[in-house]
């Protein structure tokens, strides 16, 4: 191989700076005999700092969270075959999400792969690349390294992640992790294609002319805008009069839900309130930004909003009804907008009154439920929370909340991965040590990525894990057969797994009344140690939000003819 | 969608059908929204039995190790996207080890599928191939049922896997599940394709011609073997007098290990026994018998015999030197071997002596090594065993006992998925109730998978657990980087695990010495519960033959330019 000198650095180090520049200062996932040289040397320099995780899943899960709540790119290094196709449902979900994540895999040397070896950790057929193949299909660009251009073929990569906010592939055969490449390319950092100050410039004209004076104009802010880090904008629009802006479910806290011009979580016939439902589908103008159009996010394609008569403004283009601008990114569509908005003014829309909580119930010695628990918990958080919520009864709890200023709600309204939020909250609080985390979790979701438990609580951040305990999947439950034998899990004694997978400084606390669940919350209001509470729930007992939407999963599924 | 009449079943009760004339009598998996009618439909009648899993890769790597010790097909049940790629690692690992099991993906409707709908659990871009296409690198045949003829897409596949002793992939669209099919199709079981009797009677001719009395005559007997459940055909081999029998790392239990034609586990220069090496590298006439050439099975290559001058038995196929007999399956390839050399006799060979076993430490109060472990589980392993070693430490310790009859080896040689095992232990069990599985793990390795530890411990077989406790990867740091951030793990209060996770009944031993092993594994000899063992082991010890495989891999890395 070719020798290092002073222009040069080694390809692990490069990638390694690159992820700096990025934002990314760690790197989760698991050693193995193929990425020792490629862990060597990305972590030799001070850039980045390991973060090891139980399992491969839990390491992408937890990366995904980290660029989520970043707003960086988050990065997962694996082994070969077995360590990359175990992580290969995180990043897929990082796809369907739109997460800019790097999977970085140790391949076996380049002569191995050149000569078919029969290796372990391979299928024993020559082929090499049916796992980059496989990654194809979940990710945006993949590379093997080759001696050819590595750095060449790394900013290809990374660019395309940029660009799109979707994973990327790096296979590292361990020879290249050790290769040289030329340390000035450093000093040119990596950035997004910039938008095109021509169709900029005619997307703002069409804008002023399709933005009459006294228009009703609702936004409905997705996804993307946490994706670009735009929230500051969003935040901008909302003090123009007459604007209201809706968030949808994966971009909750897009917005301090508190705020005047909030619309809170628009969700077609399943918003909370009627008459933010109403704002939206009925919008004189609607401008949707960084949306994402699913089942979810439509309340079972009930909108009445029409995307094709819209003004959109997405994440490498805009449009408005027909007219499609490529080249003008969201954060260049979204200045475009902030300034034609500032000179006109709009329709005050009618106040969509609050939707009254109803009060926390006051017999502290009832049994909790859905009801009590979200309403104790909307008191309850703060701003600066980072909470999690898993698919499933916490979601669909956590979505009906009104979050305060400076909040993200993670979760995969998407990709809707039962386990992700565990690992993925460990990934928050290593990106955003300032925002105390909480995850809201069902005990069958739990059991999938339960590893990282003890990673999490052990956090400095004084995570708070609230555990559902509700014998079960529910939300499958909820869908059909609920008496199924498949709905039950086993029987396990949530409140001493903290101390043993490691989390000895956690506080635990076990909770299966409103009285003990308000105490809980009080204790852990200003701790500085990670809590566990064990919330024993009824086993058929779940928030508003999911019997509506399972309604509309039943309707489907019985259209498609069960 | 059609209706069932009297001479119907339905997909999903069809499929549970040919699974049960499979031998298949377990479903692993997960429910998930696209999955429920299905596994309602296939759990409908008393032939099989769900074996709900924490997560999906545990699931797969549970139906794998069924599939191994059952000598059947297994079987993994997950929903679209998010379940089945979760579990795409073990299938891979089924593919690499040849192990016969179905992944049965619950897929969205029909006509969500024709019309691209925008659904969770998608990337929502319309495309919902993109995991079938990702199965299809890892397993042999695959189909995602439509009305056409689904109970034929289902009989092919399962025929491809039957033929080939690989996974496969059926994906199953809510609607299908309860589509119906032709009833009586069900009476004509599937079988793999026949050897043709010509190539058969060839090769027959050819052997007696090859095999001159008075040859040295060595087999080398692969996990071929353990697929086709020809074990016995193998022994009846032993009884030939002059025959000498060696094993594959894959198929270490193939033949009583004390038998008098054993030769042990072959391993190339790695072989315990340079006599036993000499007696297959140097052998008149080698007859490879469902065997697998790779990295692990020759000691890094270090093979002296040269497998194209072999006679070879495979799955599909027999050779002799380069006349290879396409047609020719194992059974009858092992048949028509039976049969010829039944006639002849073979020039004894040298009898290898019994590599001396180092006598157990006397010191009770030494701490506990890896010499001593192994030396006192060799003396307390019986007949009727099922071994289960982790990829690590626990598997090279394995390789080197000498297993008694009716016992079996599990492990993966090739795939070496660390995780694999703890999972897959608990399948075996599954399988197999009448053999006690023991189940050797390191630390590291447990992290992976610990979900299914309360299910594996409660098990009636009475499982044992052998938890190495040696503070992280030590098979990583014995390659590169010992003192590595990344070969660290979390430390967990191992002992405090069982009952946290629900084996409530399980006796828990934390052990350091000699005489506290000693006094476990006698508290554990003939016990009705599940016994787990903490065993502290210090970081760096490792067993005689990790050592010698890690100067291989060592140096394999250090000639691909480390």
């Amino acid at each position: 191989m070719a020798e290092l000198d002073a222009g040069t650095v080694t390809v692990g180090r490069y990638l390694a700076a690159r992820l700096t520049q990025l934002g990314c200062r760690h790197l989760f996932g698991l050693p193995g005999d193929f990425n020792l040289n490629l862990l060597d040397e990305m972590l030799a320099g001070d850039d980045l700092e390991w973060m090891g995780s139980a399992n491969e899943l839990n390491a992408a899960y937890a990366a995904d969270g980290y660029a989520r709540v970043g707003r960086c790119a988050g990065a997962v290094v694996t082994t070969y075959g077995v360590g990359e196709l175990s992580a290969v449902n995180g990043i897929a979900g990082s796809y369907a999400e739109d997460v800019p994540v790097v999977h970085i895999a140790g391949l076996p040397s380049s002569e191995a792969i050149r000569s078919g070896a029969r290796l372990h950790h391979t299928l024993l057929d020559g082929d090499f690349l049916h796992f980059v193949r496989m990654f194809a299909e979940v990710t945006v660009a993949q590379a093997v390294l080759d001696a050819t251009d590595p750095a060449g073929a790394i900013d290809r990569v990374l660019e395309t992640m940029l660009a799109t906010s979707k994973p990327v592939y790096l296979g590292v055969p361990l020879d290249l992790a050790r290769h040289p490449v030329p340390a000035d390319r450093l000093r040119t950092p990596l950035v997004p294609p910039p938008s095109d100050p021509e169709a900029v410039a005619a997307f703002t004209d069409a804008l002023r002319d399709r933005l009459p004076r006294m228009d009703r104009l609702t936004v409905l802010a997705g996804p993307g805008v946490h994706r670009r880090g735009l929230e500051a904008s969003v935040a901008r629009l909302a003090q123009v009069p007459g604007i209201r802006i809706a968030s949808q479910v994966g971009s909750k806290a897009i917005l301090d839900e508190t705020h005047p011009a909030s619309l809170g979580t628009y969700l077609g016939v399943n918003t909370k309130d009627p008459g933010s439902q109403a704002v939206v589908d009925d919008a004189g103008v609607l401008v949707m930004v960084g949306t994402v159009f699913s089942d979810f996010t439509t309340g079972h394609f009930s909108h009445r909003y029409q995307p094709a008569h819209a003004i959109e403004l997405a994440l490498d283009h805009a449009r408005i009804g027909p007219a499609v601008y490529p080249g003008v990114r969201l954060e260049e569509g979204l200045a475009a907008l902030g300034e034609v908005v500032a000179d006109l003014g709009f329709t005050p829309q009618e106040d969509v009154p609050p939707t009254p909580v109803p009060p926390a119930a006051t017999d502290d010695a009832a049994p909790l439920d859905h009801t009590t628990m979200w309403a104790l918990l909307q008191d309850w958080i703060h701003p600066g929370t980072t909470l999690i919520a898993e698919a499933g009864t916490a979601f669909y709890g956590a979505v009906d909340l009104t979050l305060p200023d400076r909040s993200d709600l993670l979760g995969q309204p998407v990709w809707s991965s039962i386990g992700y939020t565990l690992p993925a909250a460990w990934g928050a609080a290593v990106a955003r040590p300032d925002r105390r985390p909480v995850l809201v979790i069902g005990d069958g979701s739990a059991q999938l990525t339960i590893q990282e438990l003890g990673r999490l609580l052990s956090h400095p951040s004084a995570p708070v894990v609230l555990l559902l305990d509700n014998d079960g999947y529910t939300v499958e439950r909820k869908i059909q057969s609920p008496d199924a034998v498949y709905q039950d899990i086993p029987r396990w004694d949530w409140t001493a797994l903290p101390p043993a997978l490691g989390a000895s400084g956690a506080v635990v606390h076990d909770v299966g009344t409103t009285g003990e669940f308000r105490e809980t919350l009080d204790a852990a209001r200003d701790a500085t140690a990670g809590h566990f509470v064990r919330v024993r729930l009824d086993r058929d007992d779940a928030p508003r939000l999911l019997v509506a939407i399972v309604a509309g999963i039943q309707k489907a599924n019985a259209l498609a003819g069960r």
